[in-house]
């Protein structure tokens, strides 16, 4: 977390690159490297369309820090078949992760199998499955980080919902192979979040700080009303002294799904973060 | 909780008015007796159109049990003035509740202020007014029913987003002034459901269980995404049994906010929610 960002204020800024979702992987390394952005989040697709090891290397070569890897998860798929999928693909993307030199992969956990109203079933798959996982991340020097995402995606996204919850599914494994995101966007409305970053704090778990502001009206596509920091209704300064105070020097990592965003040139976008940024986040 | 339901199966069955949105309250009234549904959740604004004395005659001679009024609370407003107005309003409320027959006034506590991002502040703000209403309200003979909303009304509707909340809100007070609403909706996601249904049991405070279904995609104003019982994703059965579980033996209140639910003419909706109550929660 040295080099470019240290003298901007940046230091600690991170670019999840489905914020410009409109770049490709070497678009994003260079406007990142261009706009003195010293991290960068990746989603495995983009990965997969530049390939593995010319991602990593543009990575590299750039000395951007590559803050996590998007990600991994959806275990709660239905039948021995598509359990066996999830594991298989979930391997493969540990292994990704370390390759990319990244020790974070975020793992998004799935919602409801299709047809089904079992939520209790659905959340003791996600236990099951980590069982299989832990380790081998462990192995590869890789944290699985569970991200509880908002209850309105329980459904369909994602049966894990609070952090409380996240901590819960860890609680068995050592921090270094499980840990939690906090993401504002997810978590900022939970009565419980400062007992939770604080036992997330305690426990060793913070494995990434995400960040985008909540705003209304929710959209069509209630996936894509995520703003940027400051747009929303999320207080960041008391959200980010929590995290703080929980013991987390890690990335502040920005990730936005904003339709408006994306058809925004990316230039402009990192111009905005960087503002908000210094503006909302950034250590006085 | 006798009459006309005990023999239909529908001894329990209770239409929140907001349900058949189209129908006056007379209306809903005659509605209700055609159909043998024995009690009705009144709101306000119907109430008021209709005029007091005569809902209450209308529902008495009906032989129709009220079990609960929507709503007070908007409590978060802020200033002196508005804060004024809030508890004025509430007073009112709960008289009106009273003069209705119903012991119940549920309370949807209102969101951040405008341009606010204190939702600590927001939230000390109901505790605050709670302290200034729960015993006019004991005196009334009329319970405060603090609902939870779902965390992704937390910015505009209510700062309330789980029942441990509600439930730690209620706590300073005898449970006979105030307690908390079960909506399915708003809670089915919810990871200390368990415990927390348990919980308001053991502490006799479920005021009311309110039910209609968790139905995706969320359409454009999220206000309006609610389903029949048994059309989305709500393990009713699970839910119900973890109420009973704990106690309650009360009104199970259908409340539907969905324009196409809306548009639908008042019989066949009613229609609708029998053949649901039957089906989904009713005791086999």
């Amino acid at each position: 977390m040295s080099g470019a960002g240290a003298a901007n204020g940046l230091a600690r800024l991170s670019l999840n690159q489905i914020t410009t979702r409109g770049w490709s992987l070497p678009e994003a390394v260079r406007g990142c490297v261009d706009a003195g952005i010293p991290a960068i989040g990746l989603w495995r697709d983009k990965v997969a369309e530049t390939g593995l090891a010319r991602s990593a290397k543009l990575c590299r070569d750039a000395g951007l820090a590559v803050s996590s890897l998007c990600r991994g998860g959806f275990l709660t798929a239905d039948g021995p078949e598509r359990r066996r999928a999830a594991l298989a693909d979930n391997l493969q993307a540990i292994e990704e992760a370390a390759e990319l030199g990244t020790d974070t992969l975020v793992l998004v956990v799935g919602g409801l199998p299709a047809g089904s109203r079992d939520l209790v079933g659905a959340r003791a798959a996600v236990a099951d499955l980590l069982a299989e996982l832990a380790t081998h991340a462990g192995d590869f020097g890789v944290r699985l980080a569970i991200e509880p995402l908002h209850p309105m995606f329980c459904a369909d996204r994602a049966v894990v919902s609070t952090l409380a919850q996240a901590l819960d599914l860890a609680a068995p494994y050592p921090a270094r192979q499980v840990g939690v995101v906090v993401d504002s966007y997810h978590v900022w409305w939970d009565p419980a979040l400062p007992e939770q970053i604080a036992r997330a704090g305690r426990e060793g778990r913070i494995a990434s700080y995400q960040v985008c502001d909540w705003t209304l009206p929710l959209p069509a596509d209630a996936l894509l009303g995520r703003g940027h920091v400051g747009d929303g209704h999320i207080d960041f300064r008391t959200l980010t002294d929590l995290v703080t105070a929980a013991g987390y020097e890690g990335w502040i990592e920005v990730e936005i799904f904003n339709q408006e965003i994306w058809d925004t040139p990316g230039e402009l976008t990192l111009r905005t973060l960087i503002e908000r940024h210094l503006t909302h986040l950034a250590s006085p």
